[in-house]
């Protein structure tokens, strides 16, 4: 049985553990707190290889910004990590294969090869966190665009200049469906200082504020599937991320197939949590060994 | 060199020629009246194909609707064609080898293997006419979707219940980016009986208010390739249509590139214009005979 070092690159902490061809973590997760600087982070993934290169295939690593497949390479910089990060020399780590890919890709793999989207060929997946993420599959294959950075889910939702959004616009999407977004909401239609907690905890309580405020975020992402569903026709939209587990997925399925002018969809929620991204970057890894 | 007979079935006409392998009309393009009944619209498509069925290597059809590759079949009701048309048997028209693409679909292939997006792999073709369409090719192939509909350019672009499109759903993109939406701006910022052709008229003459309404239909017009660009990251987006020749090029692959957060792409002119879809669909069948 084929076995891979899988790792999972973000701005806070790198995760890392053993991942066999079936999916099978055959180690708990380690998590370290990420290292400050680029060559910190380089001397650990170096150091993790060397301890485990005797029993694995190949090094799979997710992580956060663009992936070039062609060269393994990050492509420009990358937001929550070091300067010079994109400039890692990802090869040299070792002499066995190695495959860098994009977590939210990485992610969406896992979901798309053994989770909540097994068994389709057109697939979208959103990553609903501090922002908005996604992978795409579009017959059978992630989509990567010319240079590996496709499925950044920055649209103008509103001209109403309301929300800035990360990206430097105003009104994107992203401040209108992420966790971010529900706390936006959570000011605008409870209190000054309330956040999305407070509106999950009110939905629970049957405050009729609170019903608004979700009800005005899951709007805007119904409006995101609709988005998504037109442009691609997928079989498939699986919800992933911190804010997954507070949608109402069968009266949003319902609403967004009502307003879709292409064929239905199934809404669903992903199957993995946190470990997704480590999980398909080793099945990408795999599946070419 | 192998020869096709491509038709381009619309509402209003049926257009077709024969084609060669180089993308070459072998003869002047024929325009007919699209029957009233789909039954019509079979038995001229016979008649015509009777009449050449010696000297041509297939049929490719261009045709309003989606299009199920697999079976050559129409998935559902095409709006401005007559009802029944989605259950045509265009199979049974010949015995030669037949080919069936939604328009758009086609159109995108043409500039994608000998217009605008030819050396590409990645990219994105808009027609702004009457409503909004799109091919996008994704690493070489046209992106179909689940059941060839993908590609639907429709997306909520505000929360202002200002404009309501075909579709049934309120400020789609199509409200603002079409011909249509040009006529909406008109009005609003002209006069309540002014049209595109007096915002287009006035923009040569110096006057600010068409200046005015043409900004902010080109705004909307870059708010639309910005969510092209980053969810495909595409090498090329491409503008076909009665629309394309008015907007400033130059200024909006500027301005759009600024805005992105996937790499640069480069905005053209369709190559082609009328006969695209045609042409596309002719590439399609000759590539598989």
């Amino acid at each position: 049985m084929k076995k891979v070092l899988a790792f999972d690159i973000g701005g806070t902490k790198i995760a890392y553990a053993i991942i066999d061809e079936k999916g099978n973590f055959t180690n708990e997760v380690i998590k370290v707190t990420t290292p400050k600087t680029s060559s910190g982070i380089y001397e650990l993934l170096k150091t993790v290889i060397k301890g485990s290169e005797d029993e694995i295939d190949g090094v799979a690593i997710a992580t956060a910004g663009p992936v070039n497949n062609e060269n393994n390479k990050i492509i420009g910089r990358v937001g929550n990590l070091p300067e010079g990060y994109d400039e890692t020399d990802f090869l040299s780590l070792t002499e066995k294969p190695i495959l860098l890919e994009n977590d939210a890709n990485a992610a969406a793999w896992a979901e798309f090869k053994i989770g909540a989207a097994k068994g389709t060929k057109d697939a979208v997946i959103l990553t609903l966190g501090t922002g908005v993420g996604s992978g795409i599959i579009v017959n059978g294959k992630l989509l990567k665009g010319k240079s590996g950075s496709a499925g950044e889910m920055h649209v103008r939702f509103s001209f109403g200049h309301e929300r800035q959004c990360g990206c430097g616009l105003w009104d994107c999407l992203e401040t209108y469906v992420s966790g971010t977004a529900l706390s936006t909401d959570a000011k605008i239609y409870l209190a000054p200082d309330a956040t999305s907690y407070d509106v999950i905890r009110g939905l629970k309580e049957g405050n009729p504020k609170a019903r608004a405020a979700f009800d005005h975020w899951q709007e805007c992402l119904e409006n995101t599937l609709v988005m998504m569903a037109n442009i691609f026709d997928p079989e498939v939209i699986v919800l992933s991320g911190s804010m997954a587990q507070f949608v109402e997925y069968e009266k949003l399925n319902k609403q967004a197939n009502e307003d879709i002018l292409t064929q239905p969809f199934i809404l669903k929620q992903a199957h993995f949590e946190n470990n997704a991204g480590m999980l398909g970057a080793a099945l990408l890894l795999i599946e070419r060994l």
